[in-house]
């Protein structure tokens, strides 16, 4: 059962502190009272679909032995216009660098992801559409 | 509309970076072949929703003229049993300590954040169900 701890530091800046030993230092901008020291809430979101997909799909094409050399999620939300502006949208676009890539190895590692293997997009996905494309670079 | 990229650095470890200019790492536990040296990309959900009502709370209390000393949220998730393992429910604990801290101010900003401000609970109630209490302690 994953757990976090977030203590108040100062203006608007926390730490938040998880089981996992690490700590995230979050904060509002200046327009919201903030100094900007740390990630908005809601960035840390994306920042979770990114990396828990992108988990995903490095082992698969891992397993499916392509020679990767780099991979990037963009990660953008749209929030509603009304409070309390929930994610009513996320869209991800995977690129994946490496060397003779096979688009069908590529394609399956993101649909296992998407549709079998990321908690982080299993949860957002009752709030926000999830949308996503991948690109391949040779490199 | 918020954004972030997250790169694929080693192993099963990412370094996030967002638009506001702040850099999370996240990797997955020995137990899932990754070496732990960043955050789990589910917790980030937790510390991004202690973070997001800990803002509002702080924020209401301070107008409301209350003499806060120190604040915390303690957040635990439980994750369905089959994958793809999404949060069906949050609890969050909130340690409110000050002096002479009014519990109904307490209640009301707990409330408000929970019910009208929180995008983070806003998006995350939709896969599951959160749950809070709140505590004051005497400074």
């Amino acid at each position: 059962m994953p757990e976090a701890k977030v203590t108040y530091v100062t203006g608007m800046q926390f730490v938040a502190s998880s089981d996992s030993g690490h700590a995230v230092v979050m904060d509002a901008g200046p327009d919201a009272g903030g100094s900007n020291t740390g990630s908005r809430p809601m960035e840390l979101l994306l920042m979770g679909i990114g990396g828990c997909s992108g988990m995903d799909i490095i082992s698969i094409l891992k397993k499916k032995k392509q020679d990767v050399t780099g991979f990037e999620a963009r990660v953008s939300g749209t929030m509603a216009d009304d409070y309390p502006h929930r994610y009513t949208e996320i869209s991800i676009e995977y690129i994946i660098r490496g060397r003779n890539i096979s688009d069908e190895a590529v394609k399956r590692s993101v649909q296992l992801s998407m549709d079998k293997y990321c908690s982080v997009k299993a949860t957002l996905e009752h709030s926000a559409q999830i949308r996503f494309t991948y690109r391949i670079v040779e490199d």
